[in-house]
């Protein structure tokens, strides 16, 4: 099939831009220093290639994705960096044919953890960013909770997520050493052999972790596309002009195709106007002929992550011809 | 299954406040009164109950939408109130076993939908929303070439969208008459039995359309929330507390699982900080207890057209029992 015969909207990738990124990643981090972060893009044929390029352990958010991952035979070492409380999913991980590991920040979730017959934790260490991870002043009292539980704790793991957005280079770099000095003294405590942290943001930027959770690196988007990181933009939503004005033009896609926590998508040699549940309305730049109605455009999204849930498939281009399609198999809960 | 053995986060609809939803609107908007549009629940279990409710026509945004509806037995009047230049999508509801009407705003959509094999369209007419829509002015033209192409032409549809979100009623009432005489003007040289607009913030204030589109009022949002609708909230997202600091606590509800087009959703006594992809971080208002790890809480969505999107399943709650489930099956396009 052809770009052109693609119903829309539909989610395309860029074999020649995920590959270069993939590639990349492998140079910077190789196999283990990297646990790429399926969360991203949802998707085991995608994850089957991440460990083709040597990365053989997977971050994921969510219980679906390892159970999904493990289905699919990429289940040496997983790692649920998230908190649950889900007797029946934490249950279903135990049972799983794979090494399993859960992150805990608080006695319930390392209860919870212990009753499901889970094998292995990591102290889950708040960093800077206000979300899920104990205080760094209690990773050592949970660490013998855990151990007393039965529990075996690898380690510790802390996200600097309020680092891995930051425009500046420099101070992307400063917050996540503060970070990982909070990290580390946790691990002096806790002991293990892993430290897992950081993001596409601060893949190079964190030499303090053991291991990397980037997930965006392999399909990238307009906010990470800003931050001047060696990864190329692989990700675009496929539209079809449906509708034209003398001022505005419509695209048929909208808030159901795209996240829109980072804002709008981008469309070269647009501005967009809004957008709404199945339309995006944009205006040609000044001096640029607009597009017409039929014609196919490409929708860069602005936040990979939740653009991605709302698809059910990956159509990958190769010049102008799809010459894959992959189920975005990983998604709900 | 008791609401408390629900895994999340999950969909949940308040059955009680879902029924005096589509009583109000039955009473206001009887029967063909009203087009209620399926874009906002996604849901033939909840189309059928309109039905029941005496609204036998369906507005729809995909032609996946208008496909589902048929196959349920929904098929006496579908209107795909949007346009499509999909060959093999349009053939495909030229074909179903269902009364279908489309829009049409240009000469291609009318090719389109003529080279199809579809019967019947409407004349879409911009009214205010830089959109989809024809100028007013050109509304006569297309008619007649649609008649010459072959299609009969049942009227009118303009979607006042940029007066159904205004707060203050007064402004609203005004803007949605503006648009209604533009749409009125052109109806008058289209000729047809319908003028279809309208939507949940203008349902009694369009005395002009034949019929209203309304989709939200179903289930609600915050942002219609703050209307004064006579429209109870009736969904919710149900989610678990998996972490908490001193200052704050964290939810299993993210990105993925609500539409932040219209900002973060509410959860009552708390104030929103931020969502990511899994997570909600809140924070307990002055004075309140905050939830602790394990508790239940409902996160209330601020756009419930994109959050629906997101989900598999409706879980019905009567009382504190999930009564049904009901599978979220117009999703994609």
């Amino acid at each position: 099939m052809f770009l052109a015969d693609l119903p829309t909207p539909a989610l395309v990738v860029d074999t020649a831009a995920l590959g270069h990124n993939l590639a990349s990643m492998a140079a910077a981090l190789p196999g283990a220093r990297l646990r790429p972060h399926v969360k991203a893009h949802k998707c085991t044929k995608l994850a089957a290639l991440q460990a083709r390029h040597g990365h053989h352990g997977f971050t994921c958010a969510t219980p679906r994705e390892m159970v999904g991952l493990a289905a699919a035979g990429l289940g040496d070492d997983l790692l649920l960096a998230n908190e649950s409380l889900d007797p029946a999913r934490l249950r279903r991980l135990a049972e799983l044919d794979a090494r399993v590991t859960i992150a805990v920040d608080s006695n319930e979730t390392i209860e919870a953890a212990a009753k499901a017959g889970l094998r292995a934790v990591l102290i889950d260490v708040e960093v800077g960013l206000p979300r899920c991870g104990c205080a760094a002043e209690d990773a050592a009292r949970l660490a013998d909770l855990a151990r007393r539980s039965g529990l075996q704790v690898r380690g510790v793991m802390g996200y600097e997520g309020h680092a891995v957005g930051l425009d500046d280079r420099q101070r992307r770099s400063d917050e996540t050493g503060h970070a990982m000095q909070k990290l580390l003294a946790a691990h002096a405590e806790v002991g293990g052999e892993m430290i897992s942290a950081g993001g596409t943001g601060t893949f190079d930027l964190n030499p303090w972790a053991t291991e990397i959770q980037a997930g965006s690196y392999a399909l990238m988007d307009t906010a990470y596309g800003r931050l001047g990181l060696p990864f190329l933009p692989a990700l675009f939503v496929l539209a079809t002009v449906v509708s034209a004005s003398k001022t505005w033009t419509v695209a048929d896609c909208g808030l159901k195709s795209l996240g829109m926590d980072h804002g709008n998508p981008r469309i070269e040699g647009s501005s967009i106007w809004f957008c709404s549940d199945e339309h995006t309305t944009f205006a040609a730049d000044e001096g640029r002929a607009p597009p017409r109605v039929g014609d196919r455009i490409r929708v860069w999204p602005a936040h990979v992550d939740p653009t991605i849930a709302y698809h059910e498939s990956l159509h990958l281009l190769d010049g102008e011809r799809i010459v894959e399609v992959w189920p975005i198999d990983l998604r709900g809960w």
